[in-house]
Parts: C-alpha cells; structure tokens; sequence
C-alpha cells in the first residue's frame, strides 16, 4: 500500500481561524494522507487522531522508502483493525506540529520568519476545528469514525462532543479525558529542561541553534512513562551497556546501563525530526485539556456526543490510566450513550497501542465493521427454550437493557432481532468472547460482574438480566443489590441445589452433587454460591426484593411430573425470576 | 526527646578505608545520633541506615529546634515502632553523603580543598563498611537489629550478609536488592540533567556557584517517583496555582498547575540542604547496587545471612515494587533462612514509609519487640483438642512448619510450646492477626493462600499445615498441589459436607445447610468449595496424594455413635488429615 503526504491550505472565515485562548491564524496549512478507497456512497471515511509526536504518514510506505511504513500499519491495512478493504482513512498532522500543517516553525505570513515566540497558545479545540475544516474542505459534512490513540484519542473524543453527528462512531485508545497529576508533573518537568536550555532563546532559536539539549532530556524523560516497568526490565534489565560504545572515559564514566544507550538513542533521534516549539506548545494543549472543565460533570460533557463510543485501556498503561478511560465509559453510561468498554491485557504499557496490537485490533475491527456478523452464539435447544422465555419477560417500551455475564452475546443476539429499538449492552470478563457482542449493534462492556459493576452508574439501564450466572458470583448478595442499582428490573435465571436429583446424590452417595447443569468437581467448580429456590426466595425478602414472576423450568420427566404436583423446589433443575426494587 | 549530632573520626587500618572499586580513604570521620537508653547488657542497639538523602539526623529534636524532628521520629519514640524505651538506637550519615560523614564536598585532607571530582568511587559496600567501623568503635562487635527504608533497606540487607552475625534481625522496608530498570532510568536521566548543568565544571564547582538549576531538576524528576499517583492527584489534582505566585508573566506562562509549585518548591529546598556530588556518587552506589550480582541467585548470596529479616512492601509504591520484596523473602525462604514478609496497604506510594506509619509501626514493634506477646490466640475447648491431635501428628525430627491460613498463630503458639526447636511460620492475608505471630519467634507471610504461594520455592519446609481453610479456596486442588511442593507431608483438616445433619437439612428442607461448623448463609459464605470426605479421598487419588492417617472428629452424640458404628462420612463433622506426596 503506497501512500503519500499531501498539503492542503485551508480556506479560512473572514479574521482567519480564531483561537479559543485569543488570537487567530491567517493562513493554516494542513499535511494528510489518505488510504483505501471511498465508497461510492462516500460514507466509509475513517479519520485518525495522532499522538503527541505523530504525523499524517498513519499507514502504508511512501513511494522509494524501503525502511519505513506509517506509524500504525499494524492497525490500518487490508484486512486489519481499521480495514482498508472496508474503510477511506484520513489522517492529518496536527495544528503546531511540525511535519507539514501550520506550527511554530512555519514561517509567519505577518513577518516571513518562523512563528517562534509569536506562536499563539493554541488548545485541543483548536487542533479538532483544523481537522473538522479539513474534512469538510475534503467533501464530508459527515465521517463515519474519528478514532486515536493516547493524544490522539483526547483529540478523537473532543470531536465527537464539539461537533456532534459529524462521526457516527468514536474511538478513544489508552487516552482520558484530562492528564493525571503525575502525567502533568512529568510534563512540566519536561517542559522545564527545554526552557532552562541555554539554546531556548525564548523560543526564537531558528537558525541559531535549537534547544537539543533540553529537548533531548525532555523526550528521554517522556519515554521512560511510555512504557511499563515490566517491559523495561524485559528490554534492557540491568544489563551494561558494550564498552566500545564509551567514547569518552570522562563524561562516560556515569554511563553503564543499557537502558542510558536506549534513553540517549530516543532523545537523539527525536531532536532530528522534532522542534522544541512545537513540543512545549503541543503538550501544553495537552496538559491543559480537561473534557470536564467548563460542565457540572464529566457526563454532562459527554451528553453532547452523538457517537457510539468505544474506550479501551491497556491494563500496563501507567500514562492514561485504565481508571481513566473507566471514568469515560461510567460518564457515557449516565449519559444514556452507546458506549463499549475494553481494558486489554497489555504489559508492555502505554507504547502497546502501536506496538502489540493484536487484540487491539480485534476490538477495534469489532467495533467499526458493518460486515454482517455471521454464525455466532449458537445455543442448545434448552437454552434456545430458556433465552424465548426470558425474552418473553422483557418489560414493555423500555429503551435499554444490560445482560451481565453475556459471554459472546447469544443471548443479547436474540433480544436483538426482537427489539431492535432498545438499546442492548452486555457485561462479561472474556475478551475474546465479548469483542464479538459489538456487531449487530450492542455494546459491550469488559468486567467482572463480581466486581466491575461499580462503573455503571445508578439507574443507567431499564432492565438487567442475570442468566445462569448467579451461582458462580463470589458476592450473590451484592450482585443482586447492584442489578437493581443499576436498573429498576431485573431477569435472573439460576440452577436449584434443592432439585430431587441433587439432594438424593448428597444423602444417598454422600457425594457432592453433579448433574447436566452443575456439571464440575466440587474443587473445580466455578458454581461457588449455589442455592435451592426457597434459599433465593428468603435472599429476596431479606433484601427487600419484590419477586414478579417465576418460571421453574425442568427437562427431565420426572422433574417435570414433580413440577405438576406442585413440588418446585424438587423438580425444578433451574429457574427464572423476575425482580423489581 | 532531645538528640544532637556527634562526630567521630574512625581509627582506620594501615592504608587508611580500602574502597571496593579501588582507591581509600586516609581520613573518614562519620556524623551520628543516639537515642534510648543502652541496657547494661549493652544488646538492645538498633542501627537505622537512612535513605538516599537522609541525614543522622532520626528521632527527636535538636535542642533549640522549635520547629523539626528527626526524619523518622514518628517511628523511633518511646514507645513507638522502635521503641526507645526497649532500644538504644543509633543512625549515621552515610559515606559519601554531606551531612557530617566524609563526602565529596569534605576536604581532602591530601590537597586541603573538597574532594570534588577526585572523590573516589563509592559502593554500597564501602557504606556499609563504614557504619560497622562506627559501630565497633562505639564498642559493639554485635548489634540487636539493622533496619532501614528504601535505600536505607539496601544498606540493612547489604550489612546483615557482609557481616553475618553482628545483627540479629534486620528490617528491610521499601527497598529491593537491587533498582529496577525503570528507576535506573529515573536516576539516569536525573544525573544527566546535573552533569548537563553549565556550572558542572566536571565537578570541582565548590566556590564557584553549584549547578543547582540540574540538581534542583533532578530532585523534581525524583520526587515525582516517591508518590503514588493518587496521592499527586489527592495532593494536587489538576487545580491552578494561584496567580500571585506569578513573578514573571514572560517565563510563568507555562506555570500553571499547583503541583508545578510544589516540585518547585521541593526542588528550591533541596539544593539549599544537598551537594550535587553527593547526590552524583550516591544515586550511582544505589543504582549499581545489585545483591545477586557476584552469586549464581539471590538465595545464594542472602545464604551468608545469620539475621532474622523483615521484609515490608508498601501496595502503592512504584519505585521500589512490591516484587521486589516478594524476591528477597522467597530467596530468604529457599535459603532457609528466618524471614516475615508484609505488604502493607500505602495508597501514598514509596513515601509512605516515612510519612503513612501507622501500620509500619505496628509491624515493626512486633518484629522487634522482645517483651512477651500476652494472652493472644485464645481458642474454645472443641479447637484446643482439635488442635492437639495435629499437633500429635506433626512428624518427627523436621525442622520447619508452615501454617497456611494461620491467622493470629493460635495453633503456632501451640507448637512452639511443644516444639521449640522448629522453624515455625504463619502465613495470613490478615495483617492486623499476623503481626502478633512474629511474637513467640514465628516468622509472618502476608499473602493469600489461594494465590500467593508462588513466592515459597519447593520444598522450603519440612511440614505444612492448612487447618479449617480447605473450603474457603478459590482452587482447593491447586491449594493441596501446592502445599505438597512446598512440603513433603502435609496436615489438612476441613469440615464434612456429608455428614449427616448437612444431608438432612438440604434433603428434608430444601434449604442449603447450616451448622456450628458452616454458620455462613449461602450467599455470604467463604466455604466455597466444600466437600464430603469420601470426595477428598476421590481428589487424593486423582492428585495421587497419599493419605498416611486420617482422624475423624465429631462432637455431638448421634455423630459419635455413627462414627463408632464405621459411617464415617455420615458421623464426622470435621476430618484432619496427614498426606504425603
């Protein structure tokens, strides 16, 4: 895949592009690249947020490079996370970089010389109206995606909430919506090496030499929060670093470890492809985005945007916090947004969004695809039969429902075909499972039921459903006071210790049961919290739960007799309940 | 407590303080402080080693200080964590450091100017080497402990395998055995910045204006590392500094954010107080300290210990990680050596150990205390007799046990009654319950059965005991694999889901049982993998375990006679259990 670089100058309202913080640009030059092809419906238009330091060049190889291919090639190719088979990417260098659009090294059209110190303080706001001027300048008064990872997915969700419907989904990767404390503090100390180097002249240092120095320290400091610890140790560990490699034994004499070699070679690399200017004024608009900062709350926010939302953290991520992205998603939900939600396991930290992407590319094909999603979730006939009769029990004209431990979504699939208009999200802590739950249009959210549901705020859902799941909950008790935190009804489906197959195998063999639905050693067995009927029922007045409606259900003849003769607790091998506050 | 710094000039051998990197000292003179009263034994000295830049300067105020304390005086006090109503303490500056003992800005008493740039290399070897000297010409050839935090824990590991014997027990808190990668790279990048600094001048700028702009920046980097995150987000968040504070509006621009203040401040205090030099050569002891260096494994080089060792983690620090504590205390354990492991729960991150205390406190006064332990681990009649029959069943001659699931040490108290001569250690996740079992001479290990043995090795003890805890397991197989690797024999005792009061109730009632052994509710119970003792048997066989001896225990009447009569399975309410690979 050949891609190249283009330049576009904008065209500009009347006093130029004005800027949040004052002043404004006469003239913005913006550098894109585009791949795979547009629909003729011109509705598969894909737009890429980069990160701090990236440019336009997002996939494929320039024509004659032979040694290097777009800084996400891994995510944007033919059949990949962002499938250019399926999708028209764009991807443009942001406003005060420095690879092609309109940055402090530009030269200013007021003066001929570059910006320098006359570069207005410029916002993300800013740098998303460039991008939204590009795309329309492009043709599109609509995209399909905008999606970014770390800076880029700050960039990405300030789109979809400054200029709502424009992208009918949005991707946020291992981003937040605002620096942590600590992220600001490297930063600012960042940004402190650059301003005491005595090259920095304040910023007007072209021509006479940059501040390397300070930039080089800046981005070896900066490097050090890309990756995790683990990684690190993994990379470089203690390891000393070849003598032939000390050229000098004076200065070099503090100079040992492999991992100094690493910092040296990053911080020399980026000081021949980045400016100092455009470093400190990019990571200040960084710095001083905060999504939540002109609202009562991050939700209120959040309730602008019109985009079914993607999130996703890497668990090793130490920069953007997974508790961040978490934060995104909990806002979405009170909002009453579409919004999935996805921590992957990624233990080489931040940099692992372009650098192990593997599952990232598959929440993300997940995620954005609308190729149908063939054959999954298929389910016995019993269950087929149980899935109806839960169903069966939807509340009427209820707008929204969540399925806690959804696994790949069979169920949430059925519910799907017969009320397409509700909006459907599932709950589950397998991956690999649950990526698939985002085609045919539900959400999907990464959790341990146990333990997760915490992101989800009060009253966030209309119904919630519990199905065969209870028994395996290390906290039965709180989950079903969080379901109805969470929603004003709930299904719950569960398996009967006190059915006759179960007692008669503890009494007569003085064994611990097994049967068709509990079908574990008892050391093995993930069924942890088991309970007969009447246990549940004694849970529900103790916590204060009104009982709706329950189906007992049995397969066996003799379990169905027992059933008819009004023997529920012995006969029934499961059992499916409504519940209301 | 009044306390006040002393100096002394240690009487070196001929050829003066031999460093291990090469050259020595002619002259070393060493600043210390005292406090507690010493026992006319003259056994109750703590010798506290400081952390990177710390001073002797530890407990009590200097008379006519109004205003500060020693640096750890909210655990060195009467009564406190090292109490100094049972301890003489004793704390020293460091070689190397610039707070009384010999330093680089001390004078070289060859050329009658400070040392400068011809201060030699120093180790953490040579510190170390350097406190003993002191002790010894203090008049001790054996101290009661050695403790210290973060780099302070380094030099107490360091001091207990140099100079096995001199201290019986040794705190190590916060610290590793050697720096990660990524807080090499912290330090690294913090040296860079002082050797970058125009006033550097390789070192010999004494007198000629200190290159305090790099020091001060480097103490910002490191500062950043002795929090957590959250607690920079409690302290800070993302709240702006007030606009008074800004004295220049030309290079203020960029500051803005309170937590800039605050490492400002942090670095304006610093360089009032700490040489450049100083920081250089003890940051490098500290990063090329590494404890495994010269041995094939950690177990190998901590076999030279003779000291009991504590070893504490702080949850929330990441600069020295609570794996690294984890890999002292295993190594300790598969050297067979004495050694408690805690990891307390510190959300404020590395710092804690000197400002969030409470808990440490509490863990280190058991550690040390030599005063008797009082009436704890009171148990009823029913589990004193229970207890005795495993005690009878404890094998002959063995010379270690280990109690899982120990919590307050009851049944180790027993044994250490009975058999003194064993290496007795409790493992609980219960810190508050098993601080007590260090009192009687039992070493403590903080962890959860269920997932944290990984970190004993293979056969580290002779017999291990997991009584009344089977149930409680999220993985009892694992748990009796994993006790079978750690020990040969094992002692296992649980209660008996098939006897026959349990049949009854879920039989009769349709109700999950309850009894005096299983008083939990179904919802909330922790026995979450129970079993029959014909299903234990079925487990045994399949792990191919081998069951030497079983006694089966019962209390009321009917379940005796049943017992008596040979049903077993149906009579017994609880089983303990000797097996064996």
């Amino acid at each position: 895949m050949t891609t190249e670089t283009k330049k576009i100058k904008l065209t500009l309202p009347d006093g130029g592009l004005k800027l949040e913080m004052g002043g404004s640009f006469s003239e913005v030059e913006v550098a894109y690249e585009t791949c795979g092809t547009l629909s003729p419906e011109r509705d598969n238009v894909v737009f890429i947020c980069h990160a701090l330091t990236g440019d336009a060049h997002v996939a494929g190889r320039h024509e004659g490079d032979v040694k290097d291919t777009g800084w996400w090639s891994n995510m944007v190719n033919p059949g990949g996370g962002i499938d250019t088979d399926e999708f028209h990417v764009i991807c443009a260098n942001i406003l005060g970089g420095c690879s092609g659009t309109t940055g402090p090294s530009s030269i200013n059209p007021a003066t001929g010389t570059p910006y320098g110190s006359s570069f207005p303080h410029i916002t993300v706001g800013d740098i998303v109206t460039a991008h939204k001027m590009l795309l329309e300048q492009l043709g599109f008064q609509k995209i399909y995606a905008v999606i970014g990872g770390s800076f880029g997915g700050m960039q990405a969700l300030e789109f979809s909430v400054r200029f709502p419907g424009f992208a009918e989904k949005c991707g946020v990767i291992a981003s937040g919506a605002s620096m942590t404390t600590q992220a600001l503090a490297f930063d600012i100390v960042g940004r402190d090496l650059i301003l005491n180097d005595p090259n920095w002249n304040k910023g007007d240092y072209y021509g006479n030499g940059a501040p390397r120095t300070g930039l080089a320290q800046a981005r070896k400091l900066a490097h050090i929060t890309y990756l995790s610890g683990d990684m690190m140790k993994e990379k470089f560990g203690r390891r000393l670093r070849m003598q032939e490699h000390v050229e000098n034994d004076d200065i070099d004499e503090h100079k040992k470890f492999e991992v100094e070699s690493y910092l040296d070679y990053q911080g020399q690399k980026f000081i021949k492809r980045f400016d100092a200017n455009s470093y400190l004024h990019i990571t200040r608009a960084m710095d001083e985005y905060d999504l939540e900062a002109d609202f009562d709350s991050l939700a209120d926010s959040l309730s602008r945007t019109l985009s079914r939302t993607l999130v996703v953290a890497l668990s090793g991520d130490w920069l953007f916090l997974p508790k961040q992205s978490e934060a995104i998603s909990k806002a979405l939900f009170k909002a009453k947004k579409d919004v999935s939600y996805f921590c992957l396991t990624a233990p080489a930290g931040h940099d692992a969004f372009l650098t192990h992407v593997e599952e990232l590319v598959e929440v993300v094909a997940n995620f954005l695809t609308r190729k149908p999603a063939g054959a999954t979730g298929e389910v016995s006939a019993e269950k087929a039969s149980d899935y109806a009769k839960l169903i069966s029990m939807i509340p009427e004209n209820i707008a929204s429902i969540l399925d806690l431990a959804c696994y790949d979504g069979a169920l949430l699939r059925r519910i799907s075909i017969q009320h397409p208009e509700i909006r459907r999200t599932g709950v589950d802590m397998d991956t690999d499972a649950l990526v698939k739950v985002m085609r045919d249009g539900c959400n999907a959210m990464l959790a341990d039921v146990d333990a997760g549901l915490k992101n989800i705020p009060d009253n966030a859902f209309d119904c919630a459903v519990l199905s065969e799941s209870l028994q395996v909950m290390k906290h039965p008790d709180k989950v079903l006071r969080e379901l109805l935190r969470i929603a004003p009804v709930g299904l719950v489906s569960f398996p009967n210790f006190g059915m006759w197959r179960i007692r008669a195998s503890l009494m007569v063999h003085g064994r611990m049961p097994k049967t068709k639905q509990l079908p574990y050693e008892w050391y093995n067995t993930p069924n942890i919290h088991l309970c007969t009927i009447r246990d549940f029922f004694d849970l529900c007045e103790k916590l204060e739960i009104k009982v709706e409606k329950v189906e007992y259900l049995s397969t066996l003849k003799l379990s169905k007799l027992l059933n008819f003769l009004g023997f529920k607790n012995l006969g029934s091998s499961r059992v499916l309940v409504k519940i209301r506050r």
